[in-house]
């Protein structure tokens, strides 16, 4: 089962199941209310109102406040593609952060920033925080996270690379698309190994499986929550595998008009076009 | 003037002023209703209800999916000092990033995280953005800015150097504390100087002043501005002086029992205590 967020008249957000066909949602419940309880929602049969998909407004069924916790260089063959080549493989997870503002959801237009020559796919899975943890081992840090769902780091280069520090390029408007959330016991454990594709206007320009991750999400998970309490909604971004744009040669970054999908074995697709920076002045 | 943030009963957060004794609050507005119009309601004469100090709680006057977005290395003498320290003045504000929740007030008790041997301090100023900013000037941008705080940017070192990015030991519980906003009208321009001061336990730290500043606020936001678009609520933290305590010989880390002020001309002193990891574990 696939879970959204949904708005409907202005009013405020809900978490809600997708039916198969993606043509209605069933309520589940209100967004703090859901993850006041995560794993008890996510395991019962919604039963709320069924309203048509065309009715509503898709959201990231996200807290405002929640952290989206992002690893930097996760995946062997793109630590080694790019700009840390020389430094071999981090000895921790390459933490950085993207606040929720930057978040959205398939479909959803994504502006190239002003300042850019276009912007970077980074197609990966996000991990959902479902419980508080402090000093967590990577077992129970694991049995914390309630659900998957796809995701697209999409990257303003320019800015991440202007300083030693990469988050003004991570926090594009609209630059993190995010897919519906899947149950972890429908995902099972990603050291399993899941397929992680993204295409551009239909080609393949990123083809990982999650079992080449460097850092499983219990190991990232527990360490952090040795410097902060993780609480419920909190996210994490596992990485991206190789075939990022910036690092080809000719370097090759998405520009108005592009088509972008994310796909991730048992979490679906997700897919964004790519619109100017005029984009950014109307919203 | 000075305002804050306050919860009543475990309501929902408000804004409201405090009196010049700090003995009484009056009441301004919702959290949301305040940042919907933030120099309105700052250049108002505050006409709600007014309640003593004591049967309120305060919380910082921060919307939850705010930014917080925090300059690294803005002061030439702390550049020196620090890390970086061979790489020279960077050519652009290092950039990095707080979530809301790592935010508290004076007072609070800010524990040591499990993983490190002290916490460090960071006095500093903070901004607050008060209108959508879209690629905007620098004038335009500093002409946004509603409003100032004192703020210790209290570090995790061994988290932050963990790696390259520092977001990680940037974001212990409670490690931010935010004293009063005080409208940017009777602060004037940081530029013009303001004396930064941290003292540890009585004994003077840090001794600074804003006008040794590398990038003005104005500045700094108007580039952000160019990369996503900034909202009102967003904070801008504009960096420390030198005279922070693991670039000492010996290293100088806050420890449980600990006292630390930020003292800043025209915004306050803003004094919190530190406590042991354990503090984490009942919350």
């Amino acid at each position: 089962m696939r879970f959204v967020g949904i708005r409907r008249d202005g009013g405020p957000v809900q978490v809600a199941s997708l039916s198969d066909d993606g043509a209605s949602v069933t309520v589940v419940a209100g967004l703090e209310e859901f993850w006041a309880d995560a794993a008890g929602h996510l395991a019962r049969t919604p039963d709320g109102e069924t309203v048509a998909a065309a009715d509503v407004r898709f959201v990231p069924p996200v807290l405002p406040g929640a952290r989206v916790i992002c690893i930097g260089l996760n995946y062997l063959k793109h630590v080694a593609e790019g700009s840390f080549a020389g430094e071999g493989v981090p000895p921790h997870p390459t933490l950085f952060a993207r606040w929720t503002q930057s978040l959205t959801v398939g479909g959803a237009e994504v502006p190239v920033p002003s300042n850019e020559d276009g912007i970077d796919w980074e197609g990966e899975v996000m991990a959902y925080v479902g419980s508080t943890l402090v000093d967590a081992t990577p077992d129970e840090a694991l049995a914390a996270v309630v659900g998957y769902s796809t995701f697209n780091d999409l990257t303003s280069r320019r800015a991440q690379k202007l300083t030693s520090q990469w988050i003004l390029g991570k926090n594009g408007d609209d630059s993190g698309p995010l897919g519906p959330l899947v149950p972890a016991g429908e995902v099972g454990d990603l050291r399993d190994g899941l397929r992680v594709q993204t295409r551009v206007n239909g080609e393949i320009v990123q083809d990982g499986c999650t079992d080449e991750m460097v850092y499983p999400v219990g190991d990232t998970l527990s360490l952090i929550s040795h410097t902060f309490t993780l609480r419920p909604g909190d996210l994490l971004a596992t990485g991206t595998p190789s075939g990022v744009g910036y690092a080809r040669d000719p370097q090759w970054l998405l520009h108005p008009g592009d088509t972008v999908e994310v796909e991730v074995e048992r979490l679906g697709v997700l897919t964004n076009t790519v619109v100017g920076n005029g984009a950014r002045r109307g919203r």
